[in-house]
C-alpha cells in the first residue's frame, strides 16, 4: 500500500497513525500541498479531486477521504466498536469532525502555521466556530475517558488529529482540562510523543 | 423510533427516504429550524449541538449526523455494499458529500430558497465550489449507473439529497446530462416524485 500524504496535515496523519497502530506495511509518499504537489498531472491521475490523503492499494485501486480510509483500514480491528450502535456513535463523531471541527480548527491552524497569518487576521466566525467545536469536545470528554463507550476508537484518532495542534491555530487550550487529559491518552495509545508537554 | 427533522432539509430527508425504503416504522417530528425549533431547551436536551436530523431510538438513545444515521439504519441491507472496498468507496462519497458538496450546493440553495437571497447575492466562492462538486459528480455518473459499483447505495441517497434541489440554489442543471439521468434513477429507486420533470 502507498499513502500519498502531507506530513503537515492532520487528515494525512490519521492514516499514518492507524496504519502504524495496526502494523500495516506501507510506503509513505510525501506530497507537499503548499508547493502544488497535489495538483500535478501525475497525482491528479490517482485522485482527480486533488486531495491528500489518497491511499493506493497494491492492486492499484485508490481511496480518498481520511475518515473513509481509516474506517476501511481498521475494519475488524479493535479501533471500531463491535456493537452496532457504538460504531454508529463513532461514525457520528467522524462526520461531525469533518463538518463542524476541521473547517474551523484545522483551517485556522493552517492559515497561521503555514500561510503566516496572525491570530488577529483570522476570520472571527471561523475562530468562534472552532471554539464551539472545542467546547463541545470538552463537554463530552468530561464524561468519559474516550469519545465512544470508554474505549479508544477511530473517533479519538480523527478528533485528535487537529485538536492536538489547535494551539498552532491560536486556540487557547489552557481552558480545556478534559481535552488535554484526553490528548495525552490518545498519544499514549498511538505511541506518539507528547505535544501537550511541549506546549506548556 | 422518532426522527426529528426539517422537511426542507436534504440531510433530514435522507433519513426519511432510507427509513421508508427499508420499511422502518417511525414517528416524524417536524422541527422548523427557521423558527428556532432546533434551539429550544427541549430539543437541546436531545441534541446539545442543536442539529437536525436527530434520531431517537425506542430506548431513548439518540444519534445525529445524517450520514451516520443512514449508515446505522441501513446496516445489513442492500443499501450498503457487502464487499469491504465497495463499502469504503461508499463512505468516501458520504464524507465527500459533507465536506465538498453540502457546504456549497446546500448552502446556496438554503440562502436562495429560504432566506430570499438572489443568485447575484450569493458568495461567488461558494457558487464556484458548488459547480466544482457538480462537475465531479457528472464525471463519475458518466461512467456508471450509480456512484458505487453499479448498484444503488447510500452514496446515491446522500448525494441526491441536495443535488436534486440544486436548481433552487441557482445552479444551472441543464448542462449536467448524467446527473439528471441519475436523479431520475434515484427517485425511481426511492419511490419519489420526479423533481427533474417539474424543473423543465
Amino acid at each position: 500500500m502507498k499513502i500519498y500524504g502531507d506530513g503537515k496535515s492532520g487528515n494525512c496523519l490519521k492514516v499514518k497513525w492507524v496504519s502504524d497502530r495496526l502494523g500495516l506495511s506501507y510506503q509513505w509518499i510525501e506530497i507537499d500541498t503548499l508547493k502544488g504537489g497535489s495538483r500535478t498531472p501525475e497525482f491528479l491521475k490517482r485522485n482527480p479531486w486533488g486531495q491528500v490523503p489518497t491511499v493506493e492499494l497494491d492492486d492499484g485501486r485508490t481511496l480518498m477521504q481520511s475518515n473513509a480510509i481509516i474506517r476501511y483500514l481498521a475494519r475488524g480491528s479493535d479501533l471500531i466498536p463491535q456493537e452496532d450502535f457504538a460504531a454508529a456513535k463513532m461514525d457520528e463523531w467522524l462526520f461531525w469532525e469533518q463538518y463542524s471541527h476541521e473547517p474551523y480548527v484545522a483551517v485556522c491552524r493552517f492559515q497561521m502555521a503555514y500561510l503566516g497569518k496572525k491570530a488577529s487576521e483570522l476570520d472571527p466566525e471561523k475562530v468562534k466556530r472552532g471554539y464551539a467545536a472545542l467546547d463541545h469536545l470538552e463537554r463530552h470528554l468530561g464524561q468519559g475517558r474516550f469519545l465512544v463507550g470508554g474505549a479508544f476508537s477511530l473517533a479519538d484518532v480523527a478528533l485528535a488529529a487537529y485538536t492536538r495542534v489547535a494551539h498552532e491555530g491560536g486556540f487557547d487550550m489552557d481552558r480545556y482540562v478534559a481535552i488535554r487529559r484526553w490528548i495525552g491518552e490518545v498519544e499514549a495509545s498511538l505511541g506518539l510523543p507528547s505535544i501537550t508537554h511541549q506546549q506548556t
